[in-house]
């Protein structure tokens, strides 16, 4: 099976009602904003982009939980928004809300 | 520092030539087409899209020796193609040509 596997944290800036499948599966989905400073040949680089999230199940649950704000690391892999598409989601498989190192941090 | 690491299999399906900057500093980039099926809340899904890489260094000279539609497992991050746009690319920091397991299968 090809790699597809992506760790990536941001902050939930935007997220849908939560919704379910005609089977009964929480989804929840909404935008994300990841800012970070990456390395390549050695030199640092400012990364800064938005997306789109989707979570089922647990995951969604959770993320449908979450202050609107609240800054996460996701994993999952990343599909095509739409089928034949250019722009890409990031399918949440397991999330951690960095609650915790905020409170420490104030 | 926040997390963005991606792991990613695909088909180079296009590569522009490979160009030098100011500093002297190979890139190479291109498009690649990743299919595989993954794993959401128990079921199997078919993952299929195209997207853009970009190479910089080392890992641009691995990339211009390819042969086109040569199957790769990259590692790198995302960051936005353009400056507030959507589409993502991704930046390749180290890339795995499967050329022998290719061989091995033949």
């Amino acid at each position: 099976m090809g790699a597809n596997r992506c760790r990536l944290t941001f902050d939930v800036t935007a997220r849908d009602a939560l919704r379910y499948t005609p089977a009964g599966l929480a989804v929840s989905e909404g935008e994300g904003w990841h800012r970070s400073m990456q390395c390549e040949v050695g030199r640092t680089r400012e990364v800064d982009f938005r997306f789109h999230w989707v979570a089922m199940g647990e995951v969604a649950t959770v993320m449908d939980a979450l202050p609107m704000g609240a800054e996460v690391t996701g994993e999952g892999f990343f599909a095509a928004r739409r089928k034949g598409g250019r722009q890409l989601q990031l399918h949440l498989t397991a999330v951690q809300w960095h609650q915790d190192e905020e409170r420490k941090a104030q």
